[in-house]
């Protein structure tokens, strides 16, 4: 019997409407990309089992997938180690290559190995497919694409300022107006918790904090003391979780707060020049906004952290996010090389174009032209036709046969072509084609020898 | 201490160079499948085990890549059946997924899977990466790109005609020139066969007949008697051996023998058609030449077989095939859908290209414009003026520092950027920039008020 057909959770098919629709997300971000001087990788779909492992917690080592090694994987797997039973121990003895999880850390991996060839600063961009073994939700795929951009080896935060303009740059010709760009600091966040006395509770403080616009001031608060946080440094911290003060306005609290933190100030610092420069620059799609509860990744950041929220109205996560670190490849043995990235949300922004209708009609239109099949005779002139129309870039299609006609009319129209073409007996004596316009029905004839202005016309 | 880093055997890191060329061969690709009419699908990465499993012969199952369960893997392995350790058998227990090994099975998934949305003839590109445990060598890899498109659904030799037309396009567009299309017939096997007499032996037969060109005519020879065929059925086929004699000479020696095959008859009209309306075409690139000793996957195609072979003088197997097949979807419960259809060997048209210098220039510089920086003020002034050159499309990248001049020119040097931008004290308090030529040196200074019309003349 015929197997039913099925994909693995978590994964899709993507058909021609939605891929078109992909890629010219893609092309704009891999256009803007290109125009700011990155240069693209590609590495490895899998990586050595060590390359991954421990890299991101315990959490991601379970979400990592693993590939069974080839051959007799059992080979070198002694009987006492295998009656035992446990997956977790077997799991490195029969595995030595496992699915990337990210593309962070095959770039660290990449710049390493390749450190010899490389001219530094580095400006790499890397648009591929990442795999966890997630619990598949809505938005939430066990196979999607990552689109990252990093310079490694640069400091000054003239990077900072860049990768602001390039967000800004996709979003602007993507149409999606009203992004906001959220801005914080590590070392703003450090500043903070000297200040309140809570260093040893940087993360717990962050993480905290972080949760702002989910639970509110009051169950921020809570949750700061149910920590450890002592009262005090809580009621310190107050006027930062403040949300009927505008982002500025916080800003301004937090700048009285740090006032005594040298690290503090260095971050304070260094987000005023990014605040005063971007200003000066100005943005077309997106705002600029500091936000000091934003700490998303905060082990892996050593400098500015960014966040990007969809237009207002529209309920979606992040649709990108990135920052500063200080020390990606030491893990690989390549010590104080200093990076920088962001990363866009393909998926994310997908859907949020779809939502809003961004898309310009001209990425749904796959077929400029269908020409309709009369017969043998009449297919052998319209072939040669179509055949110098694609020559010049006219996105062409023929029916295999002499179908009914109606049938191939319906067929272009499912197609989405705009009009048709149709070499009858009539045209084929007289060496003409005529067009019909889907829509309008509006017709018009051309001599075959005028196939160049035809062609020139569908292409202006 | 820190992993010296490495990859796993037979992947391949792409650098920024490499990448160029390789998306340039890609997009010739995609653009030529777009203006023929086929729509884009991509499938996920891994496919269920049973998708995959048993369609690739014996030797196929073993070069998929299984990916291990995730979780606790043996939960279901009973202790008696992990004591065993047989690991053929313990496969598909703690594995329900792999990667997948080519694009035409998981094409034939996504048919059976979407008929109901598909509007027929459904054509499809694909353009993604497949895995296979092979033994690396030389140009063979674990994981690389297949370009395919098909057509399913349509019958009659206009889909045919179309590919040689798609091949000639993309090797045209490539500069390849000189480049032969091979084509054969399934039923012209099945005829040769018939009148000798050989019907039983088709397969030890055609495999030996493939092997004309490394072996001769007298190793086909012997092979064929090894293999249990009648020395005067092999004598029947010795004229189609004659390597002195041309193709179309050798077509013509395979008419006489096939007069009375009903199957080789039928055969040989789909070929001389083909042939003929071909020649009434032209072909820029490529000569489409009759192939009787083409026999690849037999098994699998049902009408004409195409394979593609580099221009004469370079080194390298096939570069693209396909053909016909009845019954793609069959093995997933959709019956009689015919199909059609070819792929591009796109690592080994990368070599030959390579090999004969085909690719333009242009593919190799990434970068327009090089900003060098001289300091915080002139580095604002500078900054302005590189993202006002973005927004019009010049590959704009500037020095991240105000490091010596000296490194930064080695720097835009080694980004193979033709020119680079001063701004210096003097350009800066006069509004102006300088423009030098990497190569000449020469020099010309334009008013910052002039930006657009240095962008305009950049991308003329």
């Amino acid at each position: 019997m015929a197997q039913k057909p099925g994909i693995p959770k978590g994964t899709r098919d993507f058909g021609p409407g939605e891929l078109a629709r992909r890629y010219y997300i893609i092309e704009v971000i891999r256009e803007a990309f290109e125009r700011f001087g990155f240069q693209p990788i590609e590495t490895p779909s899998f990586e050595n089992y060590d390359t991954l492992m421990g890299k991101y917690g315990d959490e991601g080592d379970r979400l990592i997938f693993k590939i069974l090694n080839s051959g007799d994987f059992l080979s070198k797997v002694g009987a006492d180690e295998l009656a035992k039973g446990d997956a977790n121990s077997l799991t490195p003895k029969i595995s030595e290559k496992a699915l990337r999880y990210d593309l962070t850390v095959p770039f660290a991996r990449y710049v390493v190995m390749h450190q010899n060839e490389l001219d530094f600063p580095f400006k790499r961009y890397q648009i591929q497919p990442v795999w966890r073994a997630d619990r598949p939700q809505r938005g939430r795929f066990r196979e999607f694409f990552q689109c990252d951009a990093d310079v490694v080896g640069a400091t000054g935060i003239l990077q900072e300022l860049e990768f602001v303009q390039l967000y800004d740059r996709v979003f602007d010709q993507l149409g999606l107006k009203g992004v906001t760009i959220k801005i914080n600091h590590r070392k703003v966040l450090a500043g903070i918790a000297e200040v309140i006395g809570a260093s040893d509770k940087l993360i717990d403080f962050t993480v905290a904090l972080d949760k702002l616009d989910k639970i509110g001031a009051a169950g921020v608060e809570k949750e700061m003391l149910g920590k450890g946080l002592a009262p005090d440094a809580v009621e310190k911290v107050k006027p930062l979780l403040d949300t009927t003060m505008d982002a500025m306005g916080r800003f301004e609290k937090l700048e009285e707060l740090l006032s005594d933190s040298e690290v503090g100030q260095e971050g304070l610092a260094d987000l005023r020049s990014i605040l005063e420069q971007t200003d000066a620059l100005g943005l077309r799609a997106s705002t600029l906004v500091p936000d000091v509860t934003l700490a998303r990744g905060l082990n892996y950041y050593t400098g500015a952290i960014f966040e990007v929220a969809a237009p207002e109205g529209v309920e979606m996560g992040s649709i990108g996010g990135g920052g500063r670190y200080d020390d990606l490849t030491g893990i690989f043995g390549l010590k104080d090389l200093s990076g920088v990235g962001i990363s866009f949300g393909l998926d994310r922004i997908y859907l949020v174009m779809e939502q809003l209708g961004l898309f310009p009609p001209s990425v749904d239109q796959q077929l400029d032209v269908f020409c309709i099949n009369f017969g043998e005779a009449e297919a052998k002139a319209a072939f040669k036709l179509v055949l110098n129309l694609r020559s010049k870039g006219v996105r062409t299609d023929i029916y295999p046969n002499a179908a009914k006609v109606g049938k191939q009319f319906k067929y272009a129209d499912k197609r989405g072509v705009p009009r048709v073409i149709l070499i009858g007996d009539e045209e084929l004596k007289a060496g003409n084609f005529t067009v019909r316009e889907m829509k309008s029905g509006e017709q018009a004839t051309f001599s075959m020898a005028q196939w160049e202005d035809f062609a020139a016309q569908l292409l202006r």
